[in-house]
């Protein structure tokens, strides 16, 4: 059942190697079937050099195994929360890329300093808050779900305007419309965190307002005109 | 038409993927006929690995399309105040290569810490002041293009001396007597702006000025003495 | 003899050079067969790209050469002494990894800052002390071994569950149950270093308790989750 | 003439590219005829992809042109001075590799923090002082040689123990028995500079003496018993 997904998701983990972002078997990525209310996702602990489209196991959206012989990725409940929550998405992504993680690790946002972030999110990327024991000891990959969406109701992000988010002391996790805008969307991040490491280190203070809302709407407002009118991914 | 340039222009914006410059669909290269007052550009939101020759705009040195089914790159405007102001360049190439970008974002010139720099520019790789909301909210990619220009007139800077510039909170353009020149001279401000954010972090002081006058003349200057008479780019 | 398993140690030293971790000749791995006592070697001083694996030398683990023709790694010593001391491991390797030296070389061990490192190792990475002068001028690469134990011993370090450790001014030893994972457990400490590096520019304190547990007990402890029942290195 | 000694010089040329210590035509490798007392070295600002063996430069010790249709690297006359005053040398190197010339940038030495650098050189890497206006308008690829042979002398460095010098705002040279060590020289340098730098930023002090002995001394001293009796480069 929905090769063509397995398919995507395949290619989109794939993706994360080929963006270098990804050691051994780290990093997953998923999609999700909304009509169904089935999500595919590569299996726990896979080479990615072995792995197969028909590898992918696929999961509904409350958590039971619907096929597949692996064991999901361990962080499955932290994207099919995402997905019952972020009612839009399509794709999701969780990678341990360098200086996205560094930015988590150091439990910061990465402010916004200029058009290479605001041409791909509205706004500072968030990084959560640090998880209780409870949390952590309880059902640990669904409660790190509930603290990104925690995050962005409190502070009143919307997760359509900006695609990612860094776990405290974990890492990103971004999202799109499909598991390839998903990816893509790690390895932009992964590149906004480096300009921004480098950044502060010179000194750097936020871009301004207008900068912000000018790239953000260029591309992705609905008087868009970066691109062409029927772009590929 | 110009289908020589097209190639140009074409083989200098894959120039930009070689060396490492661009993510995904970033950067653009152009080139101008000075005879016709015709620009050819890189398409807008094209995929490198997809594009071809044929693919390249041509635009008007005032801004209008003469030929191309696609969109011009959305810098385009930049590029056109840059040929109309800057009278003997050739080619332009804008990049949001890593640590040219962190100086744009940090706001801060690139000064002259050595002879790396010397043989590529003649002084501090200047970065222009913060745009306003109205030239931001106006023709943004024009007024881009007129705090360029700005920016090298109140400095008195020589765009023939400097062949590149930071914009603020956003990154580098770079120019040359053609589009081939333009990416290359993209590729050693990045090296240079990497060689100046390490130097920094150890404490450099800008090279004495008889370094800097003796390396940029050595290769640019009337009795150059770098390369060879006949020398290819 | 033992042509199983020099083919194992050839195959893990070229993975140091694969996993971009060694340059020239620097590095070394080897692997303990327990049962006859001997251990399997990279010699000193050898090309990888000219390496073959009848090259590996065969040693007792008292340090006396059984077979080969070339000198074992000069390091060889220091090995002996973690087969005899570490009693479960298979592996062990040693480069100059650059991140991971810049620790070794700041006399710091790694802090544990996020999930990443807690995936590999169940508390800091520690670095040993700086070597006497008696230490140095006598046995040094034996000592160098002592001073590894002796490390893990007084300050209580489980061997198993923290596989690495900082030479004072030198750089990283790895072990595993074989070649192949000590040489990955090299490439995973040498990111490991990258991101602490990078986290604490940020300012980043160490991760929680609770994580450090969860992420080291998910993929190791007795419950591990992560990952296929039967996975491959 | 000199056919053989020209193939060396070539292919220790091409080793920087794949070193990645260059870019564009950047860099140059020469060696010395010692019995003939003439140099071969690169010819001046040519890419690196269309060069040929027969393209190298022959040149007496004392600066004439004996052989060779191309003009030699403007930097010929350092070469000659280093082949003159440091008897043993029999390649030379120059690149402006990145973090070697953030140190020579930064005006500082490399200091010795650890076995890397101490396996490779005998004490830290110098850096010369700053040039005078008329050493600069004068003379000045040759001036550049002789601040490196006082830079040596006054500070009673023996340059067989310490193959690298860094030159002030400019960048680094290094020597070798041949063509080939002095090309490897400048990759083991590149990477010293960079474990330096970022041990410096963890707050790393120098490594005692007697690791500093006992590693040159178990490569380089009489009784070295690093490597095989018979290695090669």
């Amino acid at each position: 059942m929905l090769e063509s997904l397995k398919e995507q998701v395949f290619e989109a983990n794939l993706k994360l190697v080929e963006y270098k972002l990804v050691l051994f078997t780290w990093g997953n990525v998923s999609a999700v079937d909304r009509d169904r209310g089935l999500v595919v996702i590569k299996p726990s602990g896979v080479d990615y050099s072995k792995m197969k489209p028909e590898d992918m196991v696929v999961m509904s959206l409350d958590g039971e195994k619907v096929e597949g012989e692996l064991n999901p990725s361990s962080d499955t409940p932290t994207h099919l929360e995402l997905y019952r929550r972020f009612a839009d998405i399509g794709g999701v992504a969780h990678t341990h890329s360098t200086f996205a993680v560094a930015y988590a690790q150091a439990a910061k946002d990465i402010p916004l300093y200029g058009t290479t972030h605001a041409d791909f999110a509205y706004g500072s990327i968030p990084c959560t808050r640090d998880m209780t024991q409870e949390e952590i000891e309880g059902e640990y990959e669904l409660n790190t779900g509930k603290v990104i969406v925690e995050c962005f109701e409190k502070r009143g992000i919307d997760f359509n305007a900006v695609p990612a988010v860094l776990v405290h002391s974990h890492g990103p996790f971004t999202w799109g419309k499909n598991a390839g805008e998903a990816a893509k969307n790690s390895a932009i991040l992964e590149e906004v965190s480096k300009m921004a490491y480098l950044s502060e280190n010179l000194g750097a203070s936020q871009a301004n307002e207008f900068i912000k809302t000018k790239h953000y709407m260029r591309k992705h407002g609905a008087n868009a005109y970066y691109g062409q009118k029927n772009p590929g991914i």
